[in-house]
């Protein structure tokens, strides 16, 4: 054990650390014979367990000084996992129907124990590779991203509120500038990390590197990432930090979670499911040409923003004389004038969810980090007709997010670009 | 005393604490005899004496737990003198020309001993409203204000160091929070606090109240100064901030500072020299009509912004390969594309200072703070003329300031409504 008092568990001494934790130590109702561990996790960054008793189950994710697909070699402040306790426990307080209840929280091993999501659940992610329709997915996400988004923000929070809050999560900054150089930055440069489907992409990741006007764009994205508090944020809700069944749809993951802006988290989760769509072409067979899947999809897309836009909305109209300080009940209170607030407001935020959007696909295209959905197709020529198709579509709405009106206009280009 | 060390001073025990205090009584050579003690605090706040000795001199400012015009029914946390503090010294590293060096700070008794800004230094406002020209007014100010907001920004900070500035100035949380009511609540709605020259301007107030596209884009400067962590602000630089000679200009008083969005600075400055200039006519006399100095006004706003620009880019140009995470060099690193950023970039931070100086006009006018620009024009139909100009101009700046290209087509507007 280092002299902080961390030290990395494996699927041996977890059970010691198991049997010293009454917190964990209950839900298995203190009994460790036949106790079923299994490491699982096929993320980016950190270990997690699913740990089965007799009596009851949870899931174990410990947090290493590094990153664990690069290795030691890029090392990562275990820190974060402090945030992702206290964020999946303020975001589970707002929302608890789709997100996991933290049952346990170690500070100095960086530990979270919360709810095991059982199957038939699975990542988000390999159910749109596989084709699975969700018939609740917008609803529910769109629920998640409205309670948390609203309630965290200052139109429900006071400045004293929100400021302490901020204050707290400016301590996650090693992730945001993971974000900063990942996202907003690699991509658009010469980097060690990049890499695309080559050579298909080499043009098009020169000219995303050569274009002054996308540059121009994102320059002013990350300028918000870094300063505007708006909301805390999930951080890095893309489809793989979403775990779903036909009925039930959870969030995981909020390591990267900070305050702010919220487009940036409903960009996440609506660029993924863009990168989705343009990947069905790829995974398409004789017999099922995925044509209604896709359609699906765009629906989805279109249903989420919709919903967001109800739901949250009808947050600030259920809470608009409460205690947030952004619109004062006194001096907003005509409907006229509450209309044109909540138009502009909306706007702003669907033209910062398009632009966060675009910036996340075209970094899972010539950035480090890739998505399954593309890299599970084989023929590299084929993956890499979809990939440019969903470039193409990011650089349009990173650059001209402004002109679009609605979310139809958004899946209209989706369609005109799919020909 | 309190249990928390705090004990409010008068000129009596203050000589006891400097006795005690060697940072403070080696400056008077450990002679207290014949002090001359004289408490000077014109301000709204706080207590200020100034204590000459016979080898020096300083200033003692100290904060009590409520807003001293006022009295013990407004309270406000006399922690604000840990923020005026830390912000005199940043400010001051950055720009030791133009901010008092701070000789001494108890944080405990909120109290600051700082350089004594001698005679013939006057507050800038009352020179400005005795007629008085400083030809090196904007050069200073724009050196000022382009050091300190381009060294506090991410333009010269990495994400670490600003991260970590923010949430400490999070703590600043009180003052921010009077900032949101006095300049961007309290004149949109009926409040007690608010008063104008009545009747006269009585349907002015009114009109500002019942003013739906006014009220639209006060919010919207309100979410950017509660959310965007810009660079370290003043978060008050009006004119009787700053204490001038004709050679020499000097920043005090940033008790208000937290990171906030730059244009509120430049506003403040710019907006406060507008209304300096509508009141000249209130200050008119028969042998001196202040025309000429009405000209020296508007050139020295004009000078103000385009010497900003000036120096605030060639800081930009100059450190365009430095700490800063904004825009990488690596990414930025052709002429043409660091022009259009530093474009892009100016113009959002010209249509920012109008509209939060269009913002501290209005309060100035309608709210619960006048100055004394216009307070001293003992008629009140002459005064009422002046501030309707100058609430007028204000009000065109807010709703169309994106209209406004540069800083001459703001001086058009002002000459257009002083006909
Ligand atoms: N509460 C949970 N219940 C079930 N499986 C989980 C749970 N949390 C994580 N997992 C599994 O572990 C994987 C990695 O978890 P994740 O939180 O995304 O870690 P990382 O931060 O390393 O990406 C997930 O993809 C999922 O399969
Ligand atoms: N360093 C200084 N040197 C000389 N006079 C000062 C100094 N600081 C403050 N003063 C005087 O005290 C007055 C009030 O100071 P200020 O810092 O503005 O207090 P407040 O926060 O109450 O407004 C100023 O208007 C100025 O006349
Ligand atoms: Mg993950
Ligand atoms: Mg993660
Ligand atoms: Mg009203
Ligand atoms: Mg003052
Ligand atoms: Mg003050």
């Amino acid at each position: 054990m280092s002299s902080d008092g961390f030290r990395p568990l494996d699927e041996k001494s977890l059970v010691e650390y198991l049997k010293a934790t009454p917190s964990l130590s209950v839900k298995l109702g203190d009994q460790f014979d036949k106790l079923e561990i299994k490491e699982v996790g096929d993320g980016n960054l950190n270990f997690v367990y699913i740990v089965i008793g007799q009596s009851g189950s949870f899931v174990i994710k410990q947090a290493l000084p590094y990153i664990r697909c690069i290795g030691e070699s890029w090392p990562m402040t275990k820190e974060r996992a402090y945030f992702e306790a206290s964020t999946l426990e303020e975001h589970g307080r707002l929302c608890p129907d789709h997100v996991p209840e933290v049952y346990h929280f170690d500070r100095k091993m960086c530990l979270i124990g919360m709810r095991y999501i059982k199957p038939p659940h699975i990542i988000l992610r390999k159910g749109l590779i596989s084709g699975i329709e969700y018939p609740l997915l917008a609803e529910h996400m769109s629920e998640y991203m409205a309670r948390t988004l609203f309630f965290t923000s200052l139109l429900y929070l006071t400045t004293t509120e929100h400021k302490s809050a901020v204050a707290k999560f400016c301590g996650n900054v090693e992730l945001c500038r993971l974000t900063e150089q990942v996202v907003f930055s690699d991509p658009y440069k010469v980097s060690e990390y990049n890499h695309w489907t080559s050579p298909y992409l080499d043009a098009d990741a020169e000219a995303v590197r050569e274009d002054n006007l996308l540059k121009l764009e994102i320059a002013e994205l990350k300028s918000k990432f870094c300063e505007r508090a708006q909301a805390l944020i999930h951080g890095d809700l893309h489809t793989g930090s979403v775990m779903v069944t036909t009925e039930s749809t959870q969030v995981i993951d909020p390591e990267f979670s900070f305050y702010g802006p919220m487009g940036f988290d409903i960009g996440a989760f609506i660029g993924n499911l863009i990168l989705a769509y343009f990947s069905q072409d790829g995974h398409a067979e004789k017999d099922a040409d995925r044509k209604l899947y896709k359609e699906w999809i765009l629906k989805t897309i279109s249903d989420t923003w919709n919903l967001f836009y109800e739901k949250f909305t009808a947050l600030w109209d259920q809470h608009k004389d409460g205690p947030g300080e952004a619109y004062l009940a006194a001096i907003y209170n005509n409907s006229e004038l509450q209309l044109l607030v909540k138009q502009k407001y909306m706007d702003d935020l669907f033209h910062d969810t398009l632009g966060f959007g675009a910036a996340k696909m075209i970094r899972r295209i010539v950035g480090v980090a890739h998505v399954e959905d593309f890299e599970s197709i084989k023929e590299a020529d084929k993956r890499a007709e979809c990939e440019r198709k969903a470039l193409n579509l990011a650089k349009t709405l990173l650059k001209d997010r402004k002109t679009f009106h609605n979310i139809s206009e958004v899946i209209s280009a989706i369609k005109h670009l799919d020909k």
